[in-house]
């Protein structure tokens, strides 16, 4: 099997056989295959595609490229939940409580923040003696104990995604629905779980700027779900403007609790409790979803699911006494002010800039080698469909000098347009593709 | 400007600028730029093609990568000839003879054979004695002397050509127009001539197999040449079948001797008087086309353009006794005879496998490093259009050894289609570009 003839194939539109695709995988995971034919390979497939059965195919072998994480000492149904990532994106830590609250196990590894979207692990850590990095026995004994826990990624995950990502990430060949499918049902399979849950963004702050394009992907990640034997569903949502009023890592953890607490923003509050009542239903702790999402509003009321947080974050070696009281909680040394220069209903609120801007104040990374500043970020006062009088505060900004504030606060004019009509309101939840 | 950026441009149709262009190029001479991003812009522009002034912008920094040859010291206009390549294809050095004699001056520089079709150099090289490898002075000397010489490539010639084109050998990209035109031409144009002219052949044993690519590859270096000022024409030339009898070194030498005197196959006469009477015309030694045709007519019949290939081999340091009596030259220890299988006419002679079996039987490379064997190879009895009764010889073959004329033997049952009915002739010259 040469390298150049399945370039080649690809190349004119063929498809590569099971056999092709994992050698191509093992090729990228031992590096006997160079980096030149793999990218040539990867650019073909931006052009000309992968078939169901192709994608799958891939998706098996680069899960099977490294660990597979053996989950079978937790007992029950073992939900997973994975989200492409936006600006203000603290579902997983609310709704993994929940779900643990109502019986379900999740045991999750998260990533950390890139470029304008947060990660998981970094909030997290921004909880004082929060532990993420866990070792494979503790993390099942935790989650067996307390419903779940939420760890960063570790050991040998997925080598030939890695590889792969890395190289599409300097080639110009990230945008292809089976290559992101495949890398992120890959890392989900390899991580164990039973079902998988996916929250799939579209708009301005998403990965996928078009409604068209985040639904092919959700469909993708669920026939490889079906194909691989892991029952998975994707919710297809928001990601027009920030999710919440948070965005930074400790405004995020202080936001999770709130909503936790059932006073957290509306917007958050409703998608959290449906991404729970999914990760309900498929970890079979309801008949129907109606049913779990009683379930998970019940677990919120009661304050079951605020109590699971505090337990996994204690588990984890986390003080919860920063999650009682989140004024604790790191903040910004310097504060300012966006006020809306004009006046009118916000009538677009560009997540990507926005997280751009809390990027700038040193809530994100640059590069994966950028140190955060847990205490930095943006909380907005006003988002998309709100009416504003000029000089009307939109926003208010935490750094750890007023020259980052100067920086964000130019960046944040271009994230905001105004008009004289309040917009029409777009559903938070677009679909459900299973 | 960063690489992925260019290549994101350009996967998504986009037009490179001059800058852009310029920096890809300089970064691929230096080593700057990584194969990885090399090769996902070459496949990017399979996909996306280049405009008319992207590939003569890419014709020209890789011309200007490396060495460009100063013919100045040269008197006249000063025409340089290419051909795409093909099996038995000697025109060059029937042409070149031709042309000197009716007072063109020729300075070229030409390539070794790779794969199924050979090269003008190793060709020469057959004629004991000769010289390929000499230096800028001499070969200036020798055609301001003489008229004409032929020379391997020597110098740093077209230095990002080299690089880009050994990436495309083994990424799956080397089936672009614009990229091979651009290949073709930097060289050209580096190799410093005022007028060039393109034979570029179509059929199966060219590497255009269709008419049409064929057509596209010739208007697009026809369009360079105009862009970067420097006058082509192209003919398009059939290579359905071998041209001539003759497929091997020492063999094709002694069929040019024969075409200079006025005795060559039809085939191979005809269109070689059809490119030297445009290279005379290109290299304004005649008013029109047709008082070229009469010239190099008259140089043939009068014997100046075997006594101008004598004078030019003699000044490279080649034995003329060689040329004069050519049952001297090398030819393979072993024959055999190739018998049609089957009575009726020749409707196919696959000229890519007939250049196989001459591989086979040592007259080509397999890779760059393989030997030649200079008296190895195919004289063709019988071509397409004859009529063969079974067991009547269609070819000897000359080897070192009777394995190899039997490998050569088997390859050759694939070469030849019989029919019950004389098929249609094509024409040699298909088209003339300008």
């Amino acid at each position: 099997m040469h390298m150049v003839d399945l370039i080649r194939k690809k190349r004119y539109g063929g498809a590569l056989s099971d056999a092709e695709i994992d050698a191509v995988v093992r090729g990228a995971t031992d590096g006997s295959i160079p980096d030149y034919q793999l990218s040539a390979l990867m650019m073909a497939i931006c052009f000309q595609g992968m078939t169901k059965h192709e994608t799958a195919r891939l998706t098996r072998a680069m899960a099977r490229s490294g660990d597979m994480v053996d989950l079978s000492g937790i007992d029950g149904v073992k939900v997973d939940k994975h989200s492409t990532g936006g600006v203000g994106d603290k579902t997983s830590l609310v709704i993994v409580p929940i779900a643990a609250a109502c019986g379900v196990k999740v045991a999750k590894m998260s990533g950390r923040g890139l470029g304008h979207t947060g990660g998981t692990v970094d909030k997290m850590e921004s909880i004082p003696g929060m532990r993420t990095a866990i070792d494979r026995a503790e993390f099942l004994e935790i989650v067996n104990r307390v419903g779940c826990a939420v760890i960063g990624q570790s050991g040998n995950l997925c080598p030939a995604d890695k590889k792969l990502y890395a190289l599409r990430d300097v080639t110009g060949t990230v945008e292809s629905i089976p290559l992101i499918a495949s890398s992120i049902m890959s890392k989900k399979i390899a991580a164990g779980s039973d079902r998988i849950l996916l929250d799939v963004k579209t708009g301005s702050g998403a990965f996928m700027k078009t409604q068209a394009d985040a639904e092919a992907l959700a469909r993708e990640m669920v026939e490889i779900g079906a194909l691989v034997g892991r029952k998975t569903v994707a919710l297809l949502t928001d990601m027009d403007r920030p999710l919440g009023h948070a965005i930074g890592n400790a405004l995020e953890i202080a936001e999770v609790c709130d909503t936790l607490l059932g006073h957290g923003p509306a917007d958050l509050s409703a998608m959290c409790l449906e991404l729970a009542a999914n990760m309900i239903y498929l970890g079979e702790k309801a008949e129907t979803l109606d049913e779990a999402r009683r379930l998970a509003q019940a677990a919120v009321e009661s304050g079951a699911a605020f109590e699971k947080l505090c337990a996994m974050v204690e588990a984890q070696g986390g003080d919860t006494a920063y999650l009682r009281d989140t004024d604790r909680l790191a903040r910004g040394k310097v504060q300012a002010t966006f006020a809306a220069p004009e006046s009118g209903y916000i009538i677009h609120a560009d997540a990507e800039q926005i997280g751009r801007a809390s990027v700038l104040l040193g809530a994100g990374r640059e590069t994966k080698d950028s140190a955060i500043d847990f205490g930095a970020g943006i909380v907005l006062h006003k988002n998309k469909g709100d009416g504003v009088q000029a000089g009307e505060p939109i926003a208010t900004l935490y750094a750890d000098s007023s020259e980052q504030c100067d920086e964000a606060q130019e960046a944040l004019q271009a994230a905001f347009v105004f008009g004289p009509e309040k917009p029409a309101e777009t559903p938070l939840v677009l679909a459900r593709i299973e």
